[in-house]
């Protein structure tokens, strides 16, 4: 059974607390194997890919064979549904088009000082986008990963996914090519990691990775940070509604279950003014668990860890969504707007009743890579701005050094820093001759 | 000795090589000790706090005293001299101005299918400054972080400065006074991060962690990733000068000199178009030794990872340079602009003969808060955005529903999870009644 909570209730703060502080993920302890394979790939190349490659993933590759061809890209990419495949270029389309508008500015002014100051965006040089196999291998991630670092300006775009038996997802390459990536590699698990920061003998090394795995993916990923750059390192799934009672039972369940057919450890709360339309939602939540295919793990999760809270009114709504910093939150009431603005930290927000959370899974525009396990309270969903960094600009005229140079000579002898306050003393001298 | 290399030399690419790779931190391995000073500070808070304090910086405090109180504080700031004063205040004004235009702008559009998206940026609530006590407890490295918290909307800004023998460094009080931080603890190490992550009794935790700090802090800071945001782990810092002949040595020798005495483990890079030009820097350099007050330090730096590179054109130094990636690169050319649209990754870019990297440390007014050891190629220096998040919008109108609306539940179907697709299908069957 999900917890149903009323503010108004004594122990309520903590129950609540409980809630916020449940652990919902064991990550099994990994390292040392993952800090094994990585040596040796960096140790012996692509013959430790071959090597893991056909005992994980039950498959004997040459090197040769690690990228995909042209030609085989092309045949799997045939095998996409023509609907799907019409469904994937419309995501990429919508996708592409949110996240040109994310490109940030150049900027360049001179100060009355006389000091030319900006700064200057350029992408990373190479990416890479770790995808998962079997089941999980989800095309829309794809997507959602590979648009922003070619928006970015992304010159070499690669894809790491593992074929277990040989088999791929052909929605997976037809992603990929619709996205534009330039390279894809039958290649899973920590050794995956491994090439992208270190390169071999046929993978060149990358600048940034990105993309969801399991734990030694995600053990990896931590290992190689600082050697390239990485993307967060994400949880289990999450949904807060906060829904008024005039919205239609079913569809606030529909979108509870979204959440916790992901994983076990997903978490869907549903927020509410109103405890009989809590009641309502609860029962349909039971009653789609009785037809869902996904019904056991939707079901572990809802019972684990879903929960229904009962408030007073939307403001205190919103103080509580707050505090649980959700990944995803949908405003289910008169005025979304409204109560949109007293939020202030959530990783993406869905707005009024035909905004189901799954339009912004697939199609919305938004990332769905977005933070989770409270870390909205810091960090933010991919954007183009992880494929980018920026160079600080600084000229100063000689007017400039003349007057600013004093101060920073102040500082530096203050600071002890000798040779800093030289190097400026020396221009001013030079200038005062 | 210093490297010396020529681009037209045949051993040129093992040496370089050999520059880029070199291992210049070798840190200590303190991960145990450091996990379980995180355990016992979460386990007894402040007890355990005034316990390390009293064990490591010989201070004897009550809880009471962990806080400087704002009579402290006052009388430390009476202790800095006016000069220093003033050129703190110059430097805060300075850098405030800078980090204010780095302030991105919320956006919100409805699209022709009626969807309406956008996006809106929210500070972190509370954040928190560790401040290295001793000789590397500088106020400017307090203006560069606290500001830019400060400009973003952070609330509740917080200080941890160890105090060795209960001695701190005024001109950092005062420069945390300038910035407007609210809290400023006599804490350090491993155990003031611990802090600023979980809370105690007397200090209420952050969401965010910046600042630079020894083995200790650093790997601490890698510990609460996740449950707090942090920034970078700093490296030892880096400068590469690109100077053709037309320079002054003094200059040059100066700006080098200034990455190298901050540390044996600095790197100072000379790029040059002209030999007996990288020659006389060399000399100048081996002059300045002699009378540096930190010749010890700097002169171990520039023996151990200094290099002077004879390149034949300036299109060669800038390929060289994104090859470095530096934190500081200085373009001292004719045409310092032109050379500068061809640098694809570096921290910062200092701009012709008066912009010694030394102004940037200080009241330039960009951040020097930088990427070391090659990872401006896919990061940036802190700014505003460290202390932002962005939060994702989409509303669907009913016709947009209509319009995207199938294709999300194609893919969700694809995926095969059906409750997302369930969640569409509803609405859409709702709006064709």
């Amino acid at each position: 059974m999900p917890v149903f909570l009323d503010t108004s209730e004594p122990d309520f703060e903590v129950e609540f607390a409980r809630l916020l502080t449940a652990k919902r993920e064991d990550s099994p302890d990994v390292d040392d194997i993952v800090a094994a394979i990585i040596a040796d790939v960096r140790a012996r190349g692509d013959a430790a890919l071959l090597d893991y490659t056909a005992r994980f993933d039950r498959l004997d590759l040459t090197a040769g064979q690690l990228a995909f061809t042209p030609e085989e890209i092309e045949a799997e990419c045939a095998r996409v549904p023509a609907r799907e495949r019409a469904a994937l270029e419309m995501a990429a389309e919508r996708i592409r088009a949110y996240h040109v508008r994310q490109m940030p500015e150049n900027a360049q002014w001179t100060d009355p000082d006389g000091a030319t100051l900006g700064w200057r965006w350029t992408a990373v040089s190479a990416a890479g986008l770790y995808v998962p196999g079997g089941l999980a291998s989800y095309p829309s991630s794809v997507l959602m990963n590979a648009i922003p670092a070619k928006v970015a300006g992304v010159e070499r775009l690669c894809i790491t996914v593992p074929t277990p038996d040989g088999v791929v997802n052909p929605a997976v390459l037809l992603a990929a090519r619709i996205a534009g990536v330039d390279e894809i590699y039958r290649l899973g698990g920590a050794q995956a990691i491994a090439a992208l920061a270190y390169g071999t003998q046929t993978i060149a090394p990358v600048d940034k990775i990105t993309g969801p795995g399991n734990a030694f993916v995600a053990a990896a990923k931590r290992r190689v940070f600082g050697k390239v750059g990485i993307d967060m390192i994400a949880g289990p799934s999450e949904i807060l509604v906060i829904a008024d009672a005039d919205n239609d039972p079913e569809f606030i369940a529909l979108d509870l279950l979204s959440q916790a057919e992901h994983d076990e450890s997903a978490q869907s709360i549903l927020v509410t003014t109103d405890a009989a339309f809590g009641q309502a939602v609860a029962a349909e939540i039971d009653r789609q668990l009785e037809i869902l295919e996904r019904s056991a793990i939707a079901g572990a999760s809802w019972r684990d860890y879903g929960a229904v809270i009962v408030v007073r009114d939307l403001d205190e709504a919103a103080e509580l969504s707050n505090r649980v910093a959700p990944e995803h939150l949908e405003l289910c009431v008169a005025d979304p707007n409204a109560l949109s603005r007293g939020i202030r930290h959530a990783g993406a927000i869905f707005l009024g009743q035909w905004t189901p959370e799954a339009i912004g899974d697939y199609v919305g525009g938004p990332n769905h890579v977005l933070p989770t396990a409270r870390s909205a309270r810091f960090s933010s969903g991919l954007s183009v701005l992880d494929f980018l960094k920026r160079t600080t600009l600084a000229q100063m005229s000689s007017q400039a050094l003349r007057a600013i140079g004093p101060a920073a000579e102040a500082l530096a002898t203050s600071e002890g820093l000798q040779a800093h306050g030289l190097s400026v003393a020396a221009r001013l001298r030079k200038l005062n001759k």
